[in-house]
C-alpha cells in the first residue's frame, strides 16, 4: 500500500500492519518527555498505576524549561518532584540548570530526536519534531506515564492533509509566515486529528530550522502531526546535531492517499502576522502597520533557533528598540546562546537595547519573564495568542516571525522589515 | 563645631544649624527614587494628600527592577502605575526597558547620584550611595510621597559609629568580607538608626565599588546610612560615571563625635559567609566547608557591578559549574551587562554553564528568576538571608562575595576561591 509520511513511520514502530486511517496501533517510542509543569503529573501518575521502573532511562527526557529560572515556590517545588525521580531512575536527559532550554529546540539539537523516531510528549508542541521526520505529537501525563513504565503507546492512524507550498519566496518570509498562512487559511481546527505532511519546492529549499518552526505549529492548526520529509537538508542537520548515521531519505509514497491537498503559492506575498485572539486570524502585516506595541517576544520553541537570532539581529543591528517597547530575547537554548554570543548577536541585541534573558519558555504561555498588563500589546514569536495567553485578559498578541518582531520592536508600532 | 560625615552632609541640605545628633532637620534633597514595587504606593500617597505636580521631574527616579521582565500580571500592571506617572509628571528618569538596570547600581552608574547628595529613596538598599558620600537612606513610601512633592524630608540627625578597619588586606577578601564582619560583630540592630562612617587604611585601598558594596549593607545592621569619605578614587569614578565635576574630598572632621568606634583588623582573615537566617551569623568559610548547595545567585545591588562580574568570572574560567547547581548570573545593569560582554566575562559564563539572566533584582527577595524549593540552598551575593527571602520557609541561604559563590558553584559546596 503506498503510504503516508504518517503511516510509514509508524508502520516502523508497530509490528501490525498500518493499512487505513483511523485503525489503531499500538507502537513503539523513541522518546517520551515531560517538562517542569507535567512532569509531576506523570511522575504521580506513573507511580499510581504501579509502575516500578521507567522502560529505557535512556529514551526519556525531562526538561525544566517553562519557569525557569524558577518563577516562585511553588514551580522551585514541581522541579524537586522531577529532579528526584530522574535522581531514583537514573534518567540520563534530565535538564534542569545550565544545561537547560526550550525542549523542542533542545532535543533536535542534541540528537535526542531524529528522523523516523516516534516521539510522545507531555507538551502539545512536541509535534515540533516532525521537521525532521519524526512522528511526534502531545499527550496527556497520564498517557506519557504510561509511555515512561511500558515504552509503548497506541495511537490512531491519523489521515493526512498535504499541503503543497509553490512559488517564488519572497526576501522577508520565513516558515513562520508560510505557517500562519497555512493557519489562517484552513482554520485553528482545519487539521483536527490529522497529520499535516508538508512539501512542494518552497519546502524542499526552506531550511530545517523553518521546518521545525512551521512543523512546531501543527497543533495550532489542530493537526496531530506536521510532517517533512527527510532529505539532504534533513540528513545535514542531523550530522550537524549530535545525531550521526541518518543515512536515508524518508518521503510519502507516490499515490499515498490523501484526504485532502492544499496549496499554497506564495508569489508576492508579505509576511503576515495572526491577531489577537486567534492564530488563525491572520493578515499581511501591511492591515495592521499602525498598531502600537508594548513589548517584543522574540525566542520560543517556534523561533528561538539560531536563524530566527540571526533574523533579529539583521534587522536590529545598528538600530534602536522603541523607547515605549520592552523588547525581550530569549535564545532558546545554551547552544543558540553560545552561537548568538559567539557572531556577536547577543551584543547586537544589547546594543539595541534589548532585554537578553536566558533560555526559557517564559512568557510564551503567560508564565513568566516578560507578562502584559492591562491594555497592553506584544507582539512575539510564539505560537499562541488566546486571549490573556501572555499576561492580562485585557491584552493583546501578534504572532509573527523573529523579522517582523524585530522591525516591530524599532519602530513601535506592528511593522515589516521592509518598513525600516 | 567639629562634625561627622552624617552631620556634615545633612548640614548642607538644611538652613538649620545641625548641633547635635537626634536633632529633627528639615532638609532638602537631591533625588527621591521609588521601584516598582514601591512606586504605586508613593504615587497614590502623592496623590492622596493633594499634591499636583512633583517638586523637579530631573530629580526623581523610578526604576522598574525587582520583578522586570515582569513576572506576572500583578507586576505588570504595577508598572503601568509608575509608567503613566512618569508620562503624566515628565519625569526624566524613569527606566522600565532595556535601560533598566538594579536601582542602586543605576544611580550612581548614571551620575544620578553623588558625593554631599542628600537621597531618599522607597528601597531600604538606598542607603548604598553612602559609598560615594551621599546621605542616602530607605524611606516608606507616604515619605517618599511627600519628598517628591515637596523636594525635602524630615530627618533626625543620627548619632555616628565609626568603623576603623585596618591591617593587611587577603587576597581574597572584598568590601562584602568586611561588611559581612561587621555586622557579625555588632548584630543586624548594632547600628540602629545610627549612621555608619567607614575609616581607615583598608577603607582607604578599597575600590569605590567596594565601598558601595558595603554601603549598601548598612541597614543589615539597622544603620541609616553607611558613609564612606570623598576621596581621590571617589571623585575619579564619579568622573567615569556621567557625574562630573566632583573636585573637592569630603570627610569627617577632626575630633567629631562617635557614638561608638569599631576596630576590625583583617589581618590574616579568610573570606566569610553569613550563615541562615540572619546577616549577622557570620562564619569563616572553612567552617561550613561541607555544605551542599543546589543555587548560587551572582548579582544584586550588593554585588552586581563589573568588578564582582570580573571577580566572579576569574573563579569560573576555564572551570564549570557542578551539575547538581544552578548558578545564575544577573549583571545590576545594561552597562555592567555589555561591559561583560566586552571583556569575554558573559562567554565565561556560560562556558562554565551559568545561567545568564537579564538585569533585575529577581531572586534575591525571592522575586523571581531563581526561587528556592523545599529544602534548597542557596549561596547568593545578595544582602538578606532571612528565612524564606529567597523562597521556601524550608530553604537556606548563605551571603558571601562573587569570589566565595563562584567557587561554591564549582564545587557544588560552600566553598572559599582558595580551595579550587
Amino acid at each position: 500500500m503506498a503510504q503516508t509520511l504518517a503511516q510509514k513511520i509508524l508502520q516502523a514502530h508497530t509490528d501490525e500492519a498500518v493499512e487505513q486511517d483511523g485503525q489503531i496501533v499500538q507502537c513503539r517510542v523513541s522518546m517520551v518527555l515531560a517538562n517542569d509543569i507535567t512532569g509531576p503529573l506523570a511522575i504521580k501518575s506513573f507511580y499510581g498505576m504501579g509502575a516500578k521502573k521507567v522502560f529505557d532511562r535512556n529514551k526519556i527526557a525531562l526538561v525544566m524549561d517553562h519557569f525557569t529560572p524558577q518563577k516562585d515556590i511553588d514551580s522551585a517545588n514541581q522541579v524537586l518532584i522531577s529532579r528526584k525521580f530522574a535522581q531514583e531512575q537514573g534518567i540520563v536527559h534530565y535538564y534542569g540548570g545550565g544545561d537547560c532550554g526550550v525542549e523542542h529546540t533542545l532535543l533536535p539539537e542534541q540528537g535526542l530526536v531524529g528522523p523516523g523516531d516516534l516521539v510522545i510528549g507531555a507538551d502539545s508542541h512536541t509535534c515540533t519534531y516532525g521537521g525532521i521526520g519524526a512522528f511526534a505529537t502531545g499527550m496527556g501525563s497520564t498517557d506519557i506515564a504510561a509511555g515512561m513504565a511500558l515504552g509503548e503507546t497506541w495511537l490512531k492512524v491519523p489521515p493526512t492533509i498535504r499541503v503543497n507550498i509553490r512559488g517564488n519566496m519572497p526576501k522577508w518570509l520565513r516558515g513562520k509566515d508560510l505557517m500562519l498562512m497555512l493557519i489562517g487559511a484552513i482554520g485553528v481546527d482545519g487539521a483536527l486529528y490529522k497529520a499535516l505532511e508538508f512539501g512542494g519546492p518552497v519546502v524542499d529549499d526552506l531550511s530545517v530550522e523553518g521546518r521545525l518552526s512551521m512543523a512546531n505549529m501543527a497543533i495550532e492548526a489542530g493537526g496531530k502531526v506536521g510532517l517533512f520529509a527527510v532529505d539532504a537538508k534533513t540528513r545535514a542537520y542531523c550530522a550537524e546535531h549530535k545525531r550521526p548515521g541518518v543515512l536515508e531519505n524518508m518521503a510519502a509514497d507516490p499515490g499515498a492517499h490523501y484526504d485532502r491537498v492544499v496549496e499554497i503559492d506564495v508569489t508576492g506575498k508579505e509576511p503576515v502576522v495572526a491577531c489577537p485572539h486567534i492564530p488563525s486570524n491572520v493578515k499581511p502585516v501591511s492591515e495592521v502597520r499602525n498598531t502600537a506595541v508594548q513589548q517584543v517576544v522574540i525566542g520560543s520553541c517556534t523561533n528561538g533557533r539560531i536563524s530566527d537570532m540571526r533574523d533579529a539581529a539583521e534587522i536590529l543591528r545598528g538600530r534602536k528598540v522603541d523607547k515605549n517597547v520592552r523588547c525581550i530575547v530569549l535564545p532558546s537554548t545554551p547552544t543558540v546562546w553560545k552561537q548568538c554570543l559567539k557572531e556577536g548577536l547577543i551584543e547586537t541585541f544589547m546594543e539595541a537595547g534589548c532585554i537578553v534573558g536566558p533560555c526559557t519558555c517564559g512568557p510564551c504561555l503567560g508564565g513568566h519573564m516578560g507578562i502584559l498588563g492591562d491594555g497592553e500589546r506584544a507582539v512575539a514569536t510564539t505560537n499562541r495568542n488566546f486571549r490573556g495567553r501572555m499576561g492580562s485578559l485585557n491584552s493583546e498578541v501578534y504572532l509573527a516571525s523573529p523579522l517582523v518582531a524585530a522591525a516591530t520592536a524599532v519602530t513601535g508600532f506592528v511593522a515589516g522589515p521592509d518598513q525600516l
